[in-house]
């Protein structure tokens, strides 16, 4: 309960300084600025953001000196989305139960409207203070590191690659690793940042990260597969439909969850050198995997 | 002479630069690697980072200090290019020469070698030295601003939202100032910035900037009526086939060879305080706005 209220008041102080920081939509042109704000304002669950806060909070932080981390990496997630929805990469009309950016402002605006909310993220982590342990270059550094070719859009490209022929297991984990547990771990070690964080401290938090996202990305295989396109608010049985190899696929359902299992395990094992000062994110890890969409 | 042979050895150093910072062609996956490389060494000439050491050396700064930024808005540069030549924006097959990277790589690469170039942007900028004058977070502010929706991606969606319709002078003028001026001021302040650069000096090189960006879209303009595609290396005549208004079509070509020739003399007229450091800037200048591709 006291849980819940959290996420809702982390979510609301994200929603709140997007809104702030972003430019308006009557900012000229309006176009641009409508179609970004059309998606990050889609209702999404604002999970990296509210881990980004929480790990501020694990390492004794502020959420204020966290909300630049937090925003920027919303942004760039909000980006992707966009582009891997676009015909020529995923070709989804639908996301958060809405209809995606290039249905409703064309294909040219949609790419547009990503590459400025990318660009938008590294504006926004520029509002970040520096602590005495990380610098401004560190946080960049960061940001720019998991979004990049060998990471978020390696992913993205190993995923285009994939469709329509078998990958291995060693394949598919090097998608995930890129598509989903890389800004994951990134939200949660510029959150740590932000709040000063010990190397230790950092350390703990990336290996979490690293194995939470994997867990999350195996549970989404499993909800392509098991849930409806209503019940998901996005297009389900799409990875079957592109020929995508997934967990569920190459494991089978009942090993598929063991995998989620296991990998969660080790996702929370590895806060231990937190304390007590990881339950938000404990908290936090279960819920994300115990989820119906 | 001696001016061509600091051009040329200002460019190989961008490009050795380049070679250096950017993932190898090898590393995986090898695709999205190949497409970055594809582009940003295909032969460009390199005008941003060139003005960029050139202002770094107009403040007595040096060439080594600049190089990030003149790395960086050169991938800024290539990644829009990308973008732009894409189907779903200006659809074009040919760029200096050469088929664009969607043809060659498909629709769905460019997009992520263009998102790939531009999150590399600010991963190079990371390399920056700070001086007193000018820390970390002002050069990442200065290139988001300059790439970002109101600037480098906001001329692009006007001049997507101008096709097929009649501009006014002033939508024109909007459209250059983010599309092609931006990112030339934004080359100007950050190597200005490397060098510790004084306001006076940096409020010198943006007034330069400002004047030499639409001064170089109108004789673009021009020269897209006046050339072959075989001279320009890219298609020719294409702003007329999309309908799009141009400094010609609305003024003649004889008013717009006089309205460059104003804007030349207002970027020159704004080099005056820096005296005879600005003597290399000045010849730039001239011979980009004297050109013939």
């Amino acid at each position: 309960m006291e849980f819940d209220s959290l996420i809702v008041s982390f979510s609301a102080a994200v929603d709140e300084a997007l809104d702030r920081w972003l430019p308006r939509a009557s900012e000229r042109p309006s176009t641009i600025h409508r179609a970004m704000r059309y998606s990050i304002f889609a209702g999404g669950k604002r999970m990296r953001p509210v881990l980004c806060l929480a790990a501020a909070e694990a390492c004794r932080g502020t959420i204020e000196n966290a909300l630049p981390s937090a925003c920027a990496v919303e942004c760039v997630h909000t980006y992707s989305l966009i582009h891997d929805d676009l015909p020529c990469m995923d070709d989804d009309d639908l996301r958060r139960g809405r209809p995606t950016s290039h249905k409703v402002f064309g294909e040219g605006i949609a790419v547009l409207a990503g590459d400025a909310l990318l660009t938008s993220a590294f504006e926004l982590l520029g509002r970040t203070r520096e602590t005495p342990r990380h610098r401004h270059a560190a946080f960049f550094a960061e940001l720019a590191r998991a979004a990049g070719s060998r990471l978020l859009v390696g992913g993205q490209v190993a995923d285009l690659e994939g469709e329509n022929r078998t990958s291995t297991l060693a394949q598919l984990r090097f998608i995930h690793r890129g598509k989903t547990a890389a800004m994951i771990v990134a939200s949660l070690r510029l959150g740590a940042m932000s709040a000063n964080a010990t190397p230790r401290q950092i350390e703990a938090l990336s290996a979490f990260g690293q194995n939470l996202g994997l867990a999350f990305q195996v549970v989404d295989d499993v909800l392509d597969v098991t849930q409806t396109s209503e019940q998901l608010g996005k297009s389900a049985g799409k990875d079957a439909k592109s020929g995508k190899t997934t967990y569920p696929g190459l494991l089978g359902l009942d090993r598929s969850r063991k995998e989620a299992a296991r990998l969660t395990k080790k996702s929370l094992d590895a806060l231990a050198p937190l304390g007590r000062r990881g339950t938000m994110l404990r908290a936090l890890a279960l819920k994300l995997l115990d989820r119906a969409s």
